[in-house]
């Protein structure tokens, strides 16, 4: 999949670690489970030295390779600085980027790289500010002495801090980051080798991709001092190896109650399933009409075949008799023992009930939830015009009252989306108005109120057509000039989109307050009371759920049975195996580089493996290293049975999908050329 | 959705009946339950006289409602016909079809409409003819003495008879059928008023379809004398009404187990809802590019859409916790009966048991055997090939060993198919292909032998348009040779479709044997255990399941809380709900006749309306009357709640949807000025 963050539901409770689980904190890593295990036991400062090593980006994770600065993470981590870089000219994605020289490294506008620089616990100060606090006025406590600690601990500019809320309050730690913000492109491939397999191949192994980028962070116009950083393993991976992940885990939905999994499996996934689907078949058939359609409509296909993946992972892993009759017995096993303690039963109460009924009770609302408000399929410009509308009136209301996305913290987001020069083609805007309307009408029938206001008498193409033909929109300077009018301005507009998006706004409105108050708002106090529950009962033996801060997980590089389709897998793939599986169309297309140097690639080398380390997204670009704290691998995805790792590990068939430093040196040096870098990576070599 | 046969999964034992539940025959009906809850005892002349007015045609159920031979039945089982006798001059389904005079009536080809003359007790004969047989010497003694008894039954041309299994051996009987073959048809409204609202209103109410065809049974050339009729309500449908409807239910699957029920739900609903929706996708942006396109694909959308439809009101009804546990409990319940009696028990065995299992160790092969075998997506064209690739092959094989699809009684069938003079269009046949090569190639893998076998290393829409290009089986005269010559002109071609079948045959071949044999083969033989055990303990005092023969349903007339929108639906629409529902644009786009009349129709009279009977696919153009056997309406189809119907009845929302015999009327004499066709009706008015 690409492991950026993905799971949308943020919750947080440990599950019961057994085999490789886990993504565990540096400061309450389980060395003992990993010497009883696999003989190697992390010390302290083997395990300050992975850390020091790590990396944050915006959004996905990095490792520091080099003592000068070098920084390695996947391509499509990069994949938004190399098209911003790009221009009619230079196609960085398409043809992939080198710097030759020091001086050709190009910087990234709005790429950050952080590192971890110190943890400490401060659950104590914490617990005296809140102290006898519930509900709103715990939670401003919590802010306010956030707040202050984190300002007390930015001593410089280059310093960001971070209050991180473990085990739902159980602890509280203090992350101090380095930020560098001058961080500059040194090396991509072409993407036709990062996503070689494409969608066919997304979330599979075997798999044959160079998903890699190399950044540089800078200090002052140079290259930055790094002497934390991993060293290169001069012999790769190898079988039954012992392997570590650090990295940042974004979020797992391994808290969620039975309740909730059922929700997921017999409500959410159909819908999910049956409407990604359908939006894939006509941005299939659209994109086959023409290269011009095809051009414009890429990034969101991406996007709709990578989710859709990911739910019939999600599916098959829900369906799962074995696996969810386990997660049955671990949750009978926790409310039996919130039980016998007379305090922490009294705390719990009936969450467990209560999050059922928020379920049920929302149940016959869902797909009006859904198509109203949920969807994301209907274009760049409807949803434009629905910031305007609702923006218009939030700010006008109280910050603690409006809707999470237009809180006083969250608007210059909305107002980068708004100015965005980014252009919205007509075709496939009017092609996604077209698909959500049609399905709007379906959904919620044709006597719908809300329907009917916005089709009158027309078909979803026509309306399509005529909102978009009609709207100024697409001109970020409009955008502006109705943000900014507020709202006098969206109530004298005539922009068909914006009276669309005011025709909109009640009935949308509506069902989504009441998923957020009924549902996500219930659901999250009492998880929070199990979540407590279980911190009382277990402690620090289990870990928290991932918070896209550093985690570490250990593991090592295994075969396995596919679940998918019954056969053995081996854990290596080789170049030979890139060239065999080519057949010169998208997206098994080897670029031309590859074909060029394929005489002087040594076809046995390893180029992909697969180890036990579990991983979710946010896991991007993490570093694979042996305890010799030498990179043997670089993280790029998961199997298919790892999706299932949203609900739970399970050691047999979850696999961690990651580049070899073996190939990727290989790579660099036969296919690329790239003799600067190699020298850079393995300086002794 | 037009309730022809829809449920593909044929078994057949009885639920226990409660509310307005039950399909029951003529010969046991709970006459005793009418009483109690509508206090009007049907007596036996009151049943036969039902019997004798009902009809069934080949797919379709009917009814008499003239002394004239005059038959009624839906728009939808005519259409075939209707199709078949228009041309390039006259498109009889887009404008309708009336004769003026009795000489106009045409003739619908290979129509028939059968009446149930008489049913027979013949259990004990049976039971006799296979006393002491199991395996297949039972189905060879059963098979022996159903043709014999058959054979004496059909004493003249036109009399057709048939040994009906109900209660899976429980009780035999024997139907004799009278057979009109010179079928003609008299009138049709267009199909925009028949199918009025298309996708969007199909399986929903409200609802304000004419789906109704006259048709005409002839003997010797003039109409036949059919003494017993339907007449016709003078009233129409009354709120609260006692409402019964006869017709042929096809099948449900209320026999499943539990284990069956969870197959359905975790597994085959998600996959269909996926592959349906994506494929629906395609299709419909495909119709988009041009006209010819929605001509070519539109037949194809309307099959594809009314099953997706169905799928999402399975997976919907699965979803629903309370009917699944009480079928859950029902299970149980029948469990524990089963238990407490040595000698069922015994027969029963681990019949359940066997069943769980067989599902569970197929599931792993479910996708594989979908996309290599069971998919309807890969056009006319494949299909042709593969038949024409088997059939060689199966041809040579002893007829119980083929595939069911190639037995001796089942090749005419083919051949007609392959002898079809239906074009295949080359730009949809070139769609399917692509979406299906691409989806196997998804599903099974780049790495899957069949998939390297089949696009070689192209991309699937180069290889289907090579296929279709390269093909000479878009001729049924190249098909016949090729059928006709056997396994050596199949070895000979080098038709490329005829090249991919034969590579595609081996591996799809192999995972449907395991489907027949180690799933469906073993299924059948538990089901029926454990259908036998349940007629040991309840005997005949709950319905058989449907088997496409004449069955009995009461209902009312009777309101409904849409579960879909939660909203109280009232029983009836008007005329006036259908114009203020049209557009002008489809699918609400009325006739050109309806706007003509508008002011001649009185807009508050009944168009639609929906009673509680238990109908199911088969029940389409099953007559509704009232307990003075007056036509109150005509069944086209169920609510979206009544596709749970498929699974269990639940009387507070199962609906069945009918035209009232009030609006039919006026439309015939207002909008239609079918003044013949209403005298012949309503002789008295």
């Amino acid at each position: 999949m690409r492991r950026i963050l993905l799971a949308a539901i943020l919750l947080g409770m440990p599950s019961s670690a057994f085999a490789d689980e886990g993504m565990w904190t540096f400061h309450d890593f389980p060395a003992a489970k990993v010497k009883d295990r696999y003989k190697f036991n992390p010390d302290q400062a083997w395990l300050d030295k992975a850390r020091m090593s790590s990396a944050r980006t915006n959004n996905c994770s990095a490792s520091f390779v080099s003592e000068q600065g070098l920084v390695m993470t996947n391509h499509h981590c990069a994949h938004e600085c190399l098209a911003g870089l790009s221009s009619a000219d230079h196609d960085y994605v398409k043809n992939g980027f080198w710097a030759a020289k020091l001086d050709d490294e190009k910087k990234c506008p709005d790429l950050h790289v952080e590192r971890l620089e110190a943890i400490t616990d401060i659950t104590e100060r914490v617990g005296k500010a809140t102290a006898g606090k519930t509900g709103a006025a715990y939670t401003t406590a919590l802010r306010d002495v956030s707040a202050t600690i984190e300002k007390e601990c930015a001593t410089a500019p280059e310093f960001h801090c971070q209050v991180v809320d473990l085990f739902h309050g159980g602890q509280f730690v203090l992350h101090k980051y380095k930020r560098y913000t001058d961080v500059r492109v040194v090396f991509a491939p072409e993407i036709a080798s990062a996503f070689f397999g494409g969608d066919p191949d997304n979330f599979e192994f075997p798999r044959f991709d160079l998903d890699v980028s190399f950044l540089r962070v800078y200090e002052n116009g140079k290259p930055a001092a790094t002497p934390d950083h991993f060293s290169w393993s001069p012999a790769g991976p190898k079988d039954g190896e012992l392997t570590f992940v650090s990295g940042n885990p974004g979020t797992t939905l391994r808290e969620l109650t039975m309740a909730q999994l059922e929700f997921q499996r017999d409500v959410s996934m159909a819908l999910r399933l049956a409407s990604y689907a359908e939006w894939r078949g006509q941005l299939t058939q659209f994109m086959r009409e023409s290269d011009e359609n095809h051009r414009v409509a890429e990034d969101w296909l991406f996007g709709v075949e990578n989710s859709l993946k990911a739910y019939k992972g999600w599916s098959t892993a829900l369906s799962d008799e074995k696996q969810v009759e386990k997660k049955a017995d671990d949750e009978a096993a926790l409310r039996a023992k919130i039980k016998a303690d007379a305090k922490v039963s009294a705390d719990v109460g009936n969450a467990y009930d209560i999050i059922e009924k928020a379920y049920a009770d929302f149940r016959p609302f869902y797909h009006r939830y859904w198509w109203l408000e949920a969807t994301r399929h209907r274009g760049d410009l409807f949803d434009h015009a629905l910031h305007l509308v609702r923006g218009a009136n939030e700010r006008g209301v109280a910050n603690g009252k409006r809707l999470d996305e237009y809180r006083d913290a969250a608007l210059p987001e909305i107002e980068d989306e708004l100015k965005s020069p980014a252009p919205a083609y007509a075709s496939r805007e009017k092609l996604a108005l077209a698909f959500w309307l049609g399905k709007l009408r379906e959904e919620l029938g044709a006597d719908d109120p809300t329907v009917k206001a916005l089709l009158g008498k027309d078909t979803p193409e026509t309306v399509a057509a005529r909102w978009v033909d009609g709207t100024k929109l697409g001109d970020p300077a409009e955008r502006l000039r109705l943000w900014k009018g507020g709202k006098q301005a969206i109530a004298a507009s005539k922009d068909p989109l914006i009276v669309a998006a005011r025709a909109l706004d009640p009935a949308a409105r509506k069902v989504r307050k009441m998923w957020d108050d009924n549902v996500q708002g219930v659901v999250r106090a009492q998880t929070e009371k199990i979540a407590k529950a279980k911190f009382a009962i277990n402690g620090r033996s289990s870990y928290p759920d991932a918070t896209f801060t550093l985690r570490l997980s250990y593991g090592a590089v295994k075969g396995y049975t596919s679940s998918a389709h019954g056969t053995k897998v081996t854990p290596f793939t080789t170049f030979a195996g890139a060239f065999a599986r080519a057949t010169g169309a998208f997206p098994f297309e080897l670029p031309a580089s590859w074909l060029a140097a394929q005489k002087a690639i040594d076809g046995k080398i390893t180029l992909d493996f697969v180890t036990t380390n579990d991983i979710i997204g946010g896991n991007s670009g993490s570093p694979v290293f042996n305890k010799d704290l030498q990179i043997v691998g670089l993280i790029f995805d998961g199997n298919i049975e790892s999706l299932a790792g949203d609900f739970w590990y399970d050691e047999s068939v979850n696999r961690a999908v990651a580049v070899s430093s073996e190939g990727l040196i290989h790579a660099l040096s036969k296919i690329y050329k790239a003799d600067r870098l190699v020298d850079e990576l393995r300086p002794k070599h």
